[in-house]
């Protein structure tokens, strides 16, 4: 992450964004009016949403309850204008929380449940932190939605522009897969292909978001609204189990944000009455090949050593987390673990999901049911208590990564003969 | 379709598929009792599915407004036991329904919502009808679940059987596209590949079917109740506006069967007292490459002539469509009309759909807007009336039917300067 304030478009008007009140650092806690800022002037540190909410206990209930079927249910706790759920969006979330007997039994858990967060509109989380970004956006003035991206954050963002009537504009690397590329590309919006690896590209976004004034880029200078999207997993958990909170989440980490911000989401929940308090512990999920955070934890160090990702888990694949420490801070407090599992693993861990509870997970999907399975073998996670893990993403998006291991059983001329000399009937 | 009467596991015990308490002939109305049978003894019609429905109007509403959020709300309605939401499933259903608010501005519609169907666990409507057969093939004795597919239904009864913890057997062309053979065999049930069309491998399938005594082919000797999964489109959509009837509605046709049960639904919905009984036209979209129905209903027959398919739109290439005749009588009863449409426009329609709503549909789904496109210029569809048009499908599946058309607006070095020569800024 960079230091450099871009340049706002001058609203001139209020800022809505509901509950939201400032930007407050997270190392120093300074404090700055809501805007199109991620970087603290006074110390760097990165700037979070602070809110000042004004339900709470059974009220607030009731209110997220009568709501709609997406994540602006929870309007009254994410930075977003309270008639939100009235403009256009692809109105993500309120995706399955899946009882996932057939795995647990595998794993000899007692109780498991899936989050399966491929049920969004474009197929990946992302869909939520997009629409949380868009919806600030369009309050702080911005008229186009940017953002560097590998696949899942660039269909999402390309989706949600469209249905909003405004303009995309997306970076990719030129040499990502064609599939992804088409899937961006078919919602029209402007899709510029860069020769460059995604460190080049996510440079090349902070040097447009500086001069482009009218441009969000929703994962550098909307972030802290942005990162505020992943709270509604966490959120939607806690409804979904009837209003508590699961004793043990394993949560894949890329930038470690959306493991931040679900444990943020438990917390808020508690401290407004929505839940009771009780212990839980959060365990992170890391690519073998991409493992910065994994590393730390291990070796007991509070700071991150960015790595040169080699994995297939793609969509986990940044070297230097930007929310590495954060996520560092929740595991040890709530007295979770971080473990990182091989791309072998990995394969592996997709197809026992697919085969026990047929949902068909992306690379991301496949590292976390890799890694709970490796954090059970361990010790460090008990299979006596109740137990959330998340899937991110679709396995669609990812067919290359089990090409080579799955395939037809058998293949045989069209006749009853031929099918019953395979012994497969 | 055959008029033979496949060997059904013996079960011993009385059947319980709630409402359920027959099979009727669409054509002679002899009854049978609840089996494995899709064909009359007496005049080798059609069979489906008989009821006697126990609850209704204000008792029937508060019931399903009070259930799961997937079609199991519907069990009351369905061939399904009561206690069908307990058992494990993939769930599909309360998809949304979503306002198209700059698709109705593009095309001087007033009222236009699109029936997103892409949002169900394997992405397609299918997985709706394989659900309600899994739940009668279960409670028939069935012990296997089995399809012949090109490649949604193939996703969905492998997902499904997944799940439910039993067998799949699932029986494709050999030379389908790798990405549906590993969409499928991801799942981990037995994928068989033949060397054939669709045509040698349904008629392969049948034969198996007359072999295998605890195999349900859930588009064969379940069929009845497998297609009265589609019903649950037309109680959604009545009830996501409100327990109403849209005035209009655009149905893609591939069997016919899921236009045939959409109207079914609205009919029970009626006579159930949920909504109010109001007029509504049903109106039928196929692709001009296999586009039989079209043609029947253009030239005013009761009858299908077969056709040979030869469009992209692959997941509607059915030449000799089951339910076709009673596809020309719902659209003659309710005043629609049925237009198909070339694969050029298909792609239109894609684009379309994506760039004004963000929402990436197959090429099925293609058909329908474009079909909705062209019976808007000629005048038979009323551009003042509420219409819901149906999505069946995710355009991560038919990613080859756009991949000439669409593509990155620029390739770029990754220097603002060459991002600034592009000018796209």
């Amino acid at each position: 992450m960079t230091t450099v304030i871009p340049t706002s478009p001058s609203t001139g008007t209020t800022v809505d964004l509901g509950p939201a009140v400032a930007l407050s650092c997270r190392e120093c806690g300074n404090r700055v009016a809501l805007g199109p800022f991620y970087a603290c002037t006074e110390c760097f540190g990165p700037l979070e949403v602070a809110y000042e909410f004004t339900t709470s206990g059974e009220a607030l209930r009731e209110q997220i309850e009568a709501g709609p079927q997406n994540i602006w249910r929870y309007a009254p706790l994410l930075p977003v204008p309270a008639n939100i759920a009235d403009t256009p969006n692809i109105n993500p979330g309120s995706t399955k929380l899946v009882r996932a007997d057939n795995l647990a039994r595998e794993l000899g858990m007692k109780t498991l449940w899936v989050k399966d967060d491929s049920g969004n509109p474009t197929h990946s989380f992302k869909d939520r932190v997009v629409a949380v970004a868009l919806a600030a956006a369009r309050e702080l003035g911005f008229t186009v939605l940017a953002c560097p991206s590998t696949g899942n954050l660039a269909n999402a963002v390309a989706a949600a522009a469209a249905r909003a009537g405004i303009r995309s504009v997306v970076f990719v690397p030129s040499n990502l897969e064609q599939q992804k590329i088409l899937t961006t590309a078919a919602y029209g919006g402007t899709l510029i292909a860069v020769e460059g690896n995604y460190d080049d590209i996510n440079r090349l976004a902070g040097e447009i978001a500086g001069e482009q004034e009218d441009w969000a880029f929703v994962n550098v200078n909307v972030r802290p609204y942005y990162a505020e999207g992943s709270k509604t997993l966490g959120y939607e958990v806690a409804e979904q189990l009837g209003w508590r909170l699961p004793q043990q989440v394993v949560v894949p980490i890329a930038s470690g944000a959306q493991l931040v911000k679900i444990d943020k989401g438990f917390q808020e929940l508690v401290s407004l009455g929505l839940v009771d308090e009780a212990p839980y512990k959060v365990f992170g999920a890391q690519a073998t090949g991409c493992n910065p955070v994994s590393t730390a934890f291990k070796q007991g160090h509070d700071f991150i050593q960015p790595v040169r990702p080699d994995t297939i888990a793609k969509s986990l694949a940044i070297g230097n987390p930007a929310d590495g420490p954060y996520v560092l801070d929740v595991v040890n407090r709530t007295g979770g673990a971080i473990e990182d599992v091989t791309d072998e693993e990995v394969i592996e861990g997709i197809k026992l999901l697919a085969r026990t509870e047929g949902i068909f997970a992306e690379t991301a999907g496949g590292v976390t049911v890799a890694t709970l399975k490796k954090l059970l073998a361990s010790g460090q996670l008990d299979p006596n208590e109740e137990t959330v893990i998340f899937n991110t993403g679709d396995g669609l998006k990812t067919l290359d990564a089990i090409a080579h291991v799955v395939g037809p059983s058998a293949t045989i001329a069209p006749t009853l003969s031929a099918f019953e000399a395979t012994g497969l009937a």
